[in-house]
């Protein structure tokens, strides 16, 4: 079995352009500056910024066109960190070995600095893509907005709230890590290719890959909460099971678990044979995924 | 002096493209549709939404044209106002009249009523406008995303947050208004503009025209709040002052505040001296805001 070390090349461009598209220096009023950056600089590995970085370039897009759409997804990825973390959702205190939003600025900045990071995620995407014909960016914001909104991620932690302390049947489990991660995993990966001019058929492959990406993904997430090692993971392991939330071990058991973790990085794989250009690196993000320990 | 009307011809326009936009069946989980509804649709003069469609019409924009925008306008201006009302924030019960999102839904389910509806004011933007040239609806983005973000209405929150029970100076105040309010109502007459293709002097006019339209949109409503009538304003009237909120008749008193929105009409009206085009509407419009009771 391949076991392939994550990209970190990617990892530092993507952190390297967040620094450098975010206000360097806080206006009033700051602590709102100061909160964002808190969340935004925590670490992490920036999985839906890398996933969009290799994507677009296997498909011949350059660095600087894909970045300020990274960027956005990671803007993205954060605001739902905080919202999520706040009091009324999961009420959750330790984020990647770190007090999350609420605990050190409070409840209303928390809730203020995840609508901020949501806003100049778009402002991002619209004014920093003079390279990109303009209707493709206008495709990925569509899409972006799409895999965040009512029918995506909002309606995935809907559902994951009205699931805890029940037992949830496996269609419930699906809805739940396709919208709260899966759509905007998959958006991530089409964003680079559509900002690449990817063909139709390609896009297709690439939802494929990256939709089986995300679910492997998130498996492994579930399984990494019991297996993990705290240090590692920067939170508290066991967490799933405390808030009595409706994961992949806790309905199939472990080993089931396991084994539909390799059954998804399998299927992304398989999405991606018989394509002309290079995707060795998106291979290799697939075994990543499922080796990962943190 | 005159007194104005509101167009409610155009109010309606947004009302039934409101419903026509917004999904008329609720999906899984429903309670995010009903709660998302609930405060899209309590009411309100949509104001917004009438401004831009009244500013994209007189430079000769379709309606159908600009539908998309000042319906995503409506979706901002909503989302932020239950982001408002939230416990953590304005601890607000009542809205139009009528219970407020987090009293209705609980506050987990307010807050993320509110990122779906800010979420979903891209997707209606982006997704509807294949008549209008991608690049203009992609500056229309970015300035809603601009105006929306940590430069624009979450500054002008956060700072009337910090400003809560403290005198504060007139700086404070009016960076409170131009951000909160001022920012949002200048974006929508410039998205209308900017689909009608309007030329750069133009836009600088209905720029200077918005910002004053809506300098004296939010002094005649901190006058309302004092002297209004509750059934009129569907909240009740004294609220600025229970929440020690800074306001244009608590620095300067009533009469003075009164005619420093007679000013800013003025200054408004003024700004679109010398157009090529009719803007009768739009003057009709600042006099409506001048002589407003709700």
């Amino acid at each position: 079995m391949t076991k392939a070390i994550y990209p970190d090349d990617k990892r530092k461009l993507v952190e390297d352009a967040l620094y450098h598209f975010f206000p360097a220096k806080d206006r009033y009023p700051e602590i709102i500056y100061k909160a964002m950056r808190h969340s935004l600089f925590s670490g992490g590995k920036r999985f839906r910024s890398v996933l969009c970085l290799l994507t677009g370039e296997a498909f011949g897009a350059e660095i600087d066109e894909i970045l300020p759409t990274a960027c956005g997804l990671e803007y993205i990825h954060t605001y739902s960190l905080i919202h999520d973390d706040l009091p009324a959702i999961d009420n959750d205190d330790l984020r990647r070995g770190k007090p999350t939003c609420h605990v050190l600025f409070g409840e209303d900045i928390a809730i203020l600095a995840g609508d901020a990071l949501f806003a100049e995620a778009f402002y991002l995407i619209a004014s920093s893509q003079t390279k990109v014909e303009a209707a493709r960016i206008l495709k990925v914001i569509e899409e972006l907005a799409y895999a965040s909104g009512v029918r995506g991620m909002v309606s995935g932690q809907v559902a994951d709230l009205q699931s805890a302390d029940k037992q949830v049947k496996t269609d419930i489990l699906n809805f739940i890590h396709e919208r709260k991660t899966g759509e905007l995993i998959t958006s991530a990966a089409r964003a680079g290719a559509v900002i690449a001019d990817a063909s139709d058929t390609e896009l297709e492959k690439v939802t494929r890959f990256a939709q089986q990406l995300g679910l492997a993904f998130q498996i492994t997430d579930d399984i990494l909460d019991v297996v993990g090692e705290t240090d590692l993971l920067g939170k508290e392991v066991g967490s799933d099971e405390r808030h009595n939330k409706a994961t992949f071990p806790s309905l199939f058991g472990l080993d089931e678990a396991k084994r539909k973790a390799k059954e998804a990085v399998d299927n992304a794989i398989n999405a991606l044979i018989d394509m002309e250009v290079d995707t060795s690196s998106l291979v290799d993000l697939a075994w990543f995924v499922y080796n990962r320990e943190h």
